[in-house]
């Protein structure tokens, strides 16, 4: 049994459309909204329940944008009407993580640490999870914005890496390191050489930091959008949220996190790498979805029928029978509007789809 | 324009499931009865387009099951309601066309010459049709079973063949020639061969003979089959239709006319072959459709995106978008209860995944 963690609040951004996911993720029911594991629960309820026996009661804070606000409270009834976050428009992850930051600053003042952890993955291993959430906070008290390196499997070259240096030295968090430096998705060569020296990580885009850490670094690298979050924080909680927003929000600095922060203050040698020895996956594509599953079909196995088709990947989604016949490798993805029919090896290519569609005046489609 | 044969009847053998046609193609819903072409004529209207100018009003047959019977007339209604014969079930086409021979025979006296022409090929080319068909009637008046032997575009696999021998030297009929045999479907090398001799043509099937020849034929070659027909065709247009049909239409041989007449016949030299230089197909496939097809698309192509496949086929079946990406020739057939997806080079296999989903008891989609 796990108990939550002093002071510990995880902030969940919950955004993105997964256009590779396409026709089963659309921006209007993106992937974090589904049950992609067919576990019975969606990426999103997942994650929270993941976290909050770290957090404890009204620990977590998801950020999402204002068309998915109301489904997300209703798949996370657990979570209070103060606890979800919508952002009036996208505007990155440094804004969406920066905002509940500056937020939890308000309510819970200096000592909050933040742990920040996308809606869209899929983690086993909640022990070891739950070890490098607790090493890490340890570090984020320590100053430090601390990143958890998943173990690689393999010289994956979907992800983006994290290179281990120095041991920090702390005794309750014997196992974190200095980061000496991101590395962006390598090519395979590339990929099994960082795996050869032993000290790169995948960079799961997880960050834990004092909120005050956080806030302090964006003030350095980014004043103006640092002030623009302060000022919505402090009129979140009151009457003029609305005001604030539409007059704040849209000018806000569209960055991501790692750039605006990681990136720049791992090079000052103020980011930390926990270990995570556990199963991670962003599940980026169709390719990345099979593979974590145990069967070949996402959905009702009834409905699908495979001839000389071995490794055949079928979502019947659309209450039809799909039968696959002579095209092993194939991905055949069934929705009521749309037939998605491609290969694993051209998962990563399924966006381009979503850009004819989009070219052909679809949005309904997309 | 064309004027009508003096005698000639036309016989249109409405059955078969095109199992490798579906989910096109269903055993409640055959090609037959569909617009496989996009010409916005179902394949059975097509057929009688073709053959009513040549024998005048009155004068096609459509013999179908009895569960398509109501469907079949609701289609060519210029048809009258004694010109479809139902029959209460399949035994295939030599009782079909046997019949159709003598229901023609007992309403029309022994003058009658038919052609029968199967209710699921594509043919153009109006002219060299009615051209073969006019010269088949002057052979069969003659006293032939006349076969029509198409012109090879190349040296198929799919298609048997009729070789040709001296002609008949009839001054009306002058291409007409005496039929040496009949070649069951061979393999490419032997194709190629065939057609190296000249004296091969495709055998699509059409026979024209004389109602009184071909029972006379099936009397001696099937007595108690050519007993049954007369029987039952005595009855047909009185009171006890139902009840002769009921007693004797289960017993009579299953058997196609090939075996029972055309090859046979031939070996006695009672065949004749006459050119048909017309484009004709028996859309056996997913295949053969595509190839006779202009574009890659059966239906609306506003449904249909390509994104690195070329030559894939798509039938938008469903009102669904279908996306194919990364699959040249691939084939994605889609409807409102079953997807098929495979490949050109697989069409022939496609029979497999009906008998798929029957063994999986899944009967409403066969």
């Amino acid at each position: 049994m796990s108990t939550s963690i002093p002071g510990f609040h995880a902030v969940v951004p919950a955004g993105g459309a997964g256009t590779r996911l396409w026709p089963l993720s659309r921006a209007g029911h993106p992937k974090f909204l589904i049950d992609l594991t067919g576990s019975g629960r969606t990426l999103l309820q997942a994650t929270v329940d993941r976290l909050l026996p770290l957090t404890g009661e009204g620990g977590v804070l998801v950020v999402t944008g204002a068309r998915h606000a109301e489904t997300v409270a209703a798949q996370v009834p657990e979570l209070g009407t103060a606890d979800v976050l919508a952002e009036p428009s996208p505007r990155d992850s440094m804004a969406a993580i920066g905002l509940a930051a500056a937020v939890l600053l308000e309510r819970h003042g200096e000592d909050v640490v933040l742990g920040s952890f996308a809606a869209d993955h899929v983690i086993h291993g909640t022990e070891a999870f739950e070890r490098a959430v607790r090493e890490g906070v340890v570090a984020a008290h320590a100053g430090y914005v601390v990143t958890i390196g998943i173990t690689a499997t393999g010289p994956s070259t979907a992800f983006g890496y994290v290179r281990s240096g120095a041991s920090l030295g702390l005794d309750e968090a014997p196992s974190v390191a200095h980061a000496e430096g991101f590395a962006e998705k390598p090519d395979a060569v590339t990929a099994s050489a960082y795996l050869a020296t032993g000290e790169y990580r995948w960079n799961a885009g997880m960050f834990i930091v004092r909120a005050r850490v956080l806030l302090d670094h964006l003030a350095a690298q980014l004043p103006p959008l640092a002030a623009g979050l302060r000022e919505i924080a402090a009129a979140w909680d009151g009457p003029e949220r609305a005001e604030v927003l539409d007059r704040v929000w849209p000018g806000l600095t569209k960055i991501a996190i790692d750039h605006a922060i990681a990136e720049p203050v791992a090079a000052a040698g103020g980011v930390a790498v926990v270990p995570g020895d556990f199963t991670w996956d962003d599940i980026g594509d169709f390719d990345s979805l099979a593979h974590l599953l145990t069967g070949d079909t996402l959905g009702d196995d009834d409905l699908t029928l495979r001839i000389d088709a071995p490794g055949a990947f079928v979502v019947p989604g659309g209450g039809r029978t799909v039968s696959v016949v002579g095209l092993p490798d194939a991905v055949v993805v069934d929705t009521p509007d749309a037939v998605l029919v491609t290969t694993l090896a051209h998962a990563q290519a399924v966006k381009s789809a979503v850009d004819g569609w989009r070219a052909r005046g679809r949005e309904d489609l997309l």
